[in-house]
């Protein structure tokens, strides 16, 4: 027989399962109100558009949409991103483009890319579950740098630059968990930073279109692009994007944007881990994209659709949770996050709450520092209305309850 | 300025391109005659049926298919693929199938969970380029056991196991590159020393479907299940599949079957690498090969294609390429493998070879020994008959002219 146990890698022995994706099989019953997953709302996916689209390339396209193609991915897609994201200020490159399944895959290959046993990577505190969960295999530490309302506090960052860390990770727009945003003025702080060190700055923006209130503020690849009076890519950010969020996850395309050195040795990786993204998803994105009408209206009708669910979640936790309890107000994403008093255990709570069909996300993962077990993460996105304003409700009892039995000291 | 060099982890360090994705870019022109990739013939694509089961797909369950789902893949896909590799012989749990991105990912996520820097894996030679692209940078020795028409030698085995490696690799049928396959006597042989071993083997499977001649041959994972008394996938046997052959390539589906307390780091690994693969191609997939009619008659029509390109590409090659030339006669899969004189370099006549427009893929990077210079891999089945006549007599007077300047001694 074979011991599988004794076989496998010192990295497979790092290796968990996603909590958060282990919370979503648990509240998968239809009868439960779940706050738990980062989902989308299914009833505004373009299903129509989608089956126009798929007409549209197996039609004029099929058998090239059907077949094996590059690693780096479709030219016209690349193409298209490089566009976007440049926003006729920077003019980005499609070579500087790989086309990922999902964004989390940029996150696996940037790792492999980059990354060494012992090495140090800084994160906010605190950071995204989905990042720890691929990364801490790799066999890392983490350095964590506090965050308030507006984002990281670039005060606390130089310190541990200066350790010369292998790379930053962060989500700079509408966090995961917390919903916050990087500050305009802390980006120019940290681009200085990230100029001084040099230190790769992977900049996660899976959020970035769904702003439902307040200014829009320049990514951080395009400020530090700016400062180095550079219109490319080619400083020390590496940028990850994803249609997940402004189409719909099910096609998993994703993008990584990088300086042509490390993209070179991302598309040997990708190569190597499943030779290229599906082919007829990435044709079938680009005839979406590329019809601007639909696109840039789509978007602006989940923003609206969003930002009703969202101010509708924060109405009713004002109204039904007990004063002692904080929480965050996004100005875009799919997350707020909650901060119990201390005399309460999130994860303990959540037991009470699936009991009573509702659930959300305990943070106690998201964090570097242990031991901190009073926050929790809530989606707004995927819940329609009238279970947000049920699920709301019973969390608010709940709390309300637990206080009774653990009030603040 | 960032210099991403001296950031490489170790492991991209090891990494390159493959050799075979290089040489396919350059002979992407459409008049070279391209014997080169591991391509399908897209005239055969089954494109309306796929415009179909879209439709389905999209109006009967389309927002499912089009959202976030599980790691492990497409419950009914999964149990699909258990009761077409059990073929009534085995009970196989569709616990034990994960679904991958394609079975590149599959090898990629083995590499991952088993594999550590230093560790010893036995494979063929030679053996399948991809798979040596994707695992070398894993930091591997490679130790090879030799194969003849039949396969790899079973006699010369056993000292090799006999040191313990961590892993032993093969394609039992028709095999890339030399389009053999094992024999079932040696199959017996084969499952005897893995039961005595207990070393994991790594059973990678794209091409089975595809016989055009001689009788099947059980998989090794079936046969060693039942040289144990079991049904059920619980030996040392792990087994990739692909769907890349027998429907297309573009979906990018592939599974990897293995034991319970491997498939639960696999799931894990999997997550860590791109969460899930795309809901919707599992989906279309499933839709198409539920459809029993439509996908035993899709194998049939493709197994007669390719035979027909198989039996002409072999007359011509008798006809036309000189006498002291020999090459594989594959009873199924998509390549054959050709043996120059030790005089000739298959590298240097490639580059009159596309200098004259046709193509092929040089094996030396396919042993694991160096100095095989005289030996390349023609893929049969993309290229269409008047192509394949064109491209072989172009191939047999470029080795004729070659030997006349450099005759064998």
């Amino acid at each position: 027989m074979t011991n599988w146990e004794s076989r496998f890698s010192d990295r497979a022995q790092l290796m968990r399962r996603s909590a958060i994706r282990e919370i979503l099989k648990l509240t998968a019953q239809p009868d439960v109100i779940s706050f738990a997953g980062g989902l989308p709302a299914p009833e505004f996916f373009p299903v129509e558009r989608i089956q126009e689209a798929t007409e549209t390339v197996l039609s004029e396209r099929g058998r090239e949409a059907l077949q094996y193609s590059t690693t780096e991915g479709m030219p016209e897609l690349r193409q298209y991103i490089a566009n976007w994201m440049g926003a006729g200020e920077m003019s980005i490159s499609p070579d500087n483009i790989l086309i990922t399944s999902g964004s989390q895959q940029a996150l696996d290959l940037i790792a492999k890319v980059l990354l060494n046993d012992g090495d140090t990577v800084v994160v906010e505190e605190p950071t995204y579950l989905g990042m720890l969960t691929i990364w801490k295999p790799y066999g890392l530490h983490f350095d964590a740098v506090p965050t308030d309302r507006d984002g990281l506090i670039v005060e606390e960052l130089e310190p541990l630059l200066q350790r010369n860390p292998k790379a930053m990770y962060s989500i700079p727009n509408f966090q995961n968990p917390q919903g916050v945003t990087l500050s305009h003025q802390r980006r120019e702080q940290l681009v200085k930073l990230l100029v001084k060190y040099g230190v790769p700055f992977v900049e996660d923006d899976p959020y970035g279109e769904m702003r439902y209130e307040g200014e829009f503020v320049p990514s951080v690849l395009r400020m530090e692009a700016a400062y180095r009076g550079s219109t490319g890519i080619d400083g020390s950010v590496i940028y990850c994007g994803t249609f997940s969020k402004v189409l719909t996850p099910g096609l998993r395309i994703g993008w990584v944007a990088a300086p042509d050195a490390l993209m070179e040795k991302l598309v040997q990786c990708k190569q190597a881990s499943d030779l290229h993204t599906s082919t007829i998803n990435q044709f079938v994105t680009y005839e979406m994209v590329r019809d601007e009408a639909f696109f840039r209206g789509h978007i602006q009708k989940l923003r609206q659709e969003y930002r009703a669910r969202r101010d509708l979640m924060l109405k009713l936790i004002e109204e039904n949770f007990p004063a002692e309890v904080t929480w965050t107000h996004p100005e875009g994403g799919l997350f707020l996050m909650v901060t119990l008093p201390t005399s309460l255990d999130a994860g303990e709570l959540l037991k009470q709450a699936v009991e009573q069909k509702v659930a959300y996300v305990p943070c106690n993962d998201f964090f570097i520092q242990d031991g901190v077990r009073n926050t929790l993460r809530i989606n707004f996105s995927n819940a329609r209305p009238e279970m947000i304003e049920a699920g709301i409700v019973r969390l608010g009892n709940i709390f309300k309850e637990a206080l009774v039995a653990a009030p603040v000291k």
